[in-house]
């Protein structure tokens, strides 16, 4: 058969991950190799490189994770984080050297479609993904749709006129600002001291875990009376570093912000690992053939 | 043919619409009368009465927009504002008494369907609308697709541990403690005197109406960075009144809120009046067809 793989891509700030992935979501043989940082095109052909390490002649489609804003109207890139490769027709440009049908989607968004399909929120109709990573992301399936648009998560606003956005947003109070590695490194510092990091907040087994856990909940329950998932996963490398601190005051701030049918939503740490990002692009490259 | 026609029922808190709409969304006849409020038997029969009125041979489905959460699974009315319809299945119970394929979902959702088949969201593929009333609802085309889900937009946290919410719902800086009807008439109280209510502060283009255009810019800010929606919807009798003096203060909240790309959403009033619930729920009955 022609189209029983794909490859999935995950373009991350250190590494490309590209696995062939078949239609059950097993991932088959992999390559990695260091993310170019310097510029646009070397990054471009590691990129293709990395493909063409595990491309076969069935190789049906390619689907990509990249950490920026998509506009998935025009398959282009907007502002990009730690990588190269914003402002450019990233869709167009891979179709023609891959000479393969091609997707991309933020590597929230496609987090999300992996947890989705084969992890934390498998066998439901609406799921909703946040990444607590140096930034907050996340991504939705809704009525058992993988939604394919921004998503972005942390800069939802918890708090109007709060604590200021770090880089290009200019908003005040946004998720981002409380509940993001790098917001939990601000506060380390704060209370910790200097050269402090998140991670000694969780050693510790520190109270701020709970303050953040509470801002969490608040964009948790924004999010639950939105869309009334069936679940909510909770993924990225400070998510699930602290998620047993952060879920108590989280599920609590749940339970008092969220509409009634909606208090009780499990949530729930994410339970794949460095694959995710490439089964959830092949997840699209397997719904750009169809 | 058979499905040219549906019957579109807006199911209000004082009176119940029927109409007869057709596949370009044109409202043919149309009947009305006063919503029973007393009785779940005599609100039944009354809705059954409505469509009798207008119904043809040739009528092919029947949609519903009823001031409740719905459960799209179980076709079922959670929580219902206004009316004596709470916990039942709605659906089926409608399906056999019309003996017609049935489509029902909330008011505000409906209404978001209609502005953007018919209103001031045409042509556009993704689009937000909040309607607000005496509370504040709201709806979401995603992807040139109605968002058939909860939507309940008046409960996005704003403003964490804020102003409490009034009635069922037990959260705090919930956008509809700030930016609905209700809360605009507690404003004019407390800035007026006693007697006053919102249209007091918007007959007198009062500053207070700037405050809560700045709440309701920041709801629209957490949705603008949800969806990049091209346009954003204002309706509900408070929101179409009050527009004027709402929408410099949003739309300022927004340009800061929003992340780049989504600063300058336009935010319109609606263009529908009263045939909007009718449209609306004539759209997703033609959806129950397809």
């Amino acid at each position: 058969v022609a189209e029983d793989h794909v490859i999935g891509v995950d373009v991350g700030g250190t590494k490309i991950l590209a696995g062939v992935v078949d239609r059950g979501g097993e991932v088959g043989r992999t390559s990695s190799a260091p993310t170019p940082r310097d510029s646009q095109e070397a990054l471009l052909d590691a990129i293709v490189a990395a493909v063409g390490e595990v491309r076969e002649l069935r190789t049906a489609a390619v689907g990509f994770g990249v950490p920026s804003q998509i506009d998935q109207r025009l398959g282009t890139l907007g502002h990009a984080v730690n990588i190269p490769l914003a402002e450019i027709s990233f869709r167009d440009l891979m179709t023609e050297r891959l000479g393969l049908p091609v997707a991309l989607d933020n590597d929230a968004n496609v987090a999300a479609f992996a947890e989705w399909s084969r992890g934390a929120a498998q066998g439901t109709e609406t799921m909703v993904m946040l990444t607590l990573g140096t930034g907050v992301g996340g991504g939705f399936v809704l009525n058992g749709r993988p939604y394919r648009g921004w998503a972005e998560v942390g800069h939802i606003v918890v708090e109007k006129d709060g604590v200021p956005c770090q880089g290009s947003c200019t908003g005040h109070g946004h998720l981002e600002a409380y509940a993001s590695g790098h917001a939990a490194d601000r506060i380390a510092r704060e209370r910790l001291g200097p050269g402090t990091t998140a991670y000694d907040l969780v050693a510790q087994g520190h109270p701020a875990l709970a303050e953040i856990g509470s801002y969490l909940g608040a964009g948790i329950a924004t999010l639950a009376n939105l869309f009334h998932p069936e679940v909510v996963v909770i993924g990225g490398g400070f998510g699930v570093a602290a998620f047993d601190l952060l879920h108590p005051a989280a599920a609590e701030t749940l339970r008092v912000e969220a509409l009634a049918g909606a208090r009780d939503v499990p949530i729930v740490r994410a339970e794949l690992g460095q694959e995710a990002g490439v089964v959830g692009a092949a997840l699209i490259a397997f719904d750009a053939l169809s």
